[in-house]
């Protein structure tokens, strides 16, 4: 594959219009890391950020004793590096081949310079990473909807119960809290709550909960089910 | 809350510096739509994207019948119309307030225009989106890690059943296909494949996968398991 097909394939470029995928083929440098090679280390100066392109990438940190903690391992296609170098921090953490790996790093300088000369490729690129958001969202949505509903219900019977039984709960932690606590995010939780609301299940008001059909919670509870 | 934190809580604007929220106050049109109005409707010129403050907007399509199809619900801080907007396209869908709802309408000539001023408004956009992706990436992980890898060793022993119990196998889909019949994203399938390799249950080889252990397969297709 050329450079621009490679460039083109990557997911944080899908569907960029071909001259702005040649204008990042202008700034790219092609790299190959042997196994074990470091590629950047933490408090470095961010200038430029990274696209595996074939081999695996580790993303790690060392602790005051040289104990290292993996933070994430990255695979073809995947940038890694991005986060930092565009907010122009430095690299928070280490990176270093796993195996013998191709990568492709864009400067943070020439980067900009791009979108100055062309402020569509910024707004493409923000089109590109809204679509994936959208997909993700949807996709923890419906692995969410699987399993939440029952563990939202059962932690609900639970507070109740603690509570000597009242059906007129009042959270003591945020949504965004309960959310996590659940294994899931705010939006997902939110339209869960609709949801349990628009059966007929339960009442919501801010942080107030009110336990309309007890029997259907249990329902869910024990069966974990889906909604 | 000012206009000015609003915007700072939008999760599309998390963490930008106070000054570039300023700019943003500056182009943004505070709206408030009635219980039923139209926002706007497929079709027309993406001239702006919107962020919910209050209230509830919903994305349809109509059929030629005239049949609603409903794509997305938004609430507050949720970002609309910001997909074909950034892309510079029309919108695909229809938007309606499902209750009287608030909504932010940043317009975007005088978007484009404060990039062109000041490219770091995109940089620091595109890695709060990376940032988010990340986190939701994480999540899709966690949450397939449950299931995904019971389902594909259900998948991989059905397709060896198929072929009188071989052993190694030729995906005749791609990665990708597989990775949505499994209900996750190709990135999670590598993870979960790299991860019964360095078990050794399995060797992959691009689309060839041969079984090693195939008591080790049923166990994890009857459990449904962990990893």
């Amino acid at each position: 594959m050329s450079i621009l097909s490679h460039i083109a394939h990557v997911p944080l470029f899908e569907g960029l219009p071909q001259v702005q995928v040649e204008d990042l083929a202008m700034i790219v440098t092609d790299q190959v890391f042997r196994k074990g090679e470091s590629i950047f280390s933490e408090g470095e100066e961010g200038n430029g950020f990274y696209v595996v392109i074939t081999g695996r990438v580790k993303i790690f940190k060392l602790s005051s004793e040289g104990k290292e903690q993996i933070l994430h391992f990255f695979g073809p296609g995947e940038p890694f590096g991005e986060v930092p170098v565009f907010a122009g921090q430095q690299f928070p953490a280490n990176a270093e081949a796993l195996e013998q790996s191709r990568v492709f790093f864009f400067p943070r300088k020439s980067f900009v310079d791009l979108i100055k000369k062309n402020p569509s490729l910024a707004l493409n690129m923000l089109a590109v990473l809204s679509k994936r958001l959208r997909r993700f969202a949807a996709l923890v949505d419906d692995l969410s909807l699987k399993e939440v509903p029952g563990r939202l219900a059962a932690y609900l019977l639970y507070l109740s119960d603690q509570n000597k039984g009242v059906k007129d709960l009042e959270l003591n932690i945020t949504k965004a809290q309960l959310a996590s606590l659940l294994g899931t995010i705010p939006e997902t939780l939110s339209r869960i709550l609709a949801k349990l609301g628009s059966q007929g299940l339960i009442e919501t008001d801010g942080r107030r909960i009110k336990i309309l059909k007890k029997e259907a919670l249990q329902d869910l509870a024990e069966s974990g089910g889906r909604l």
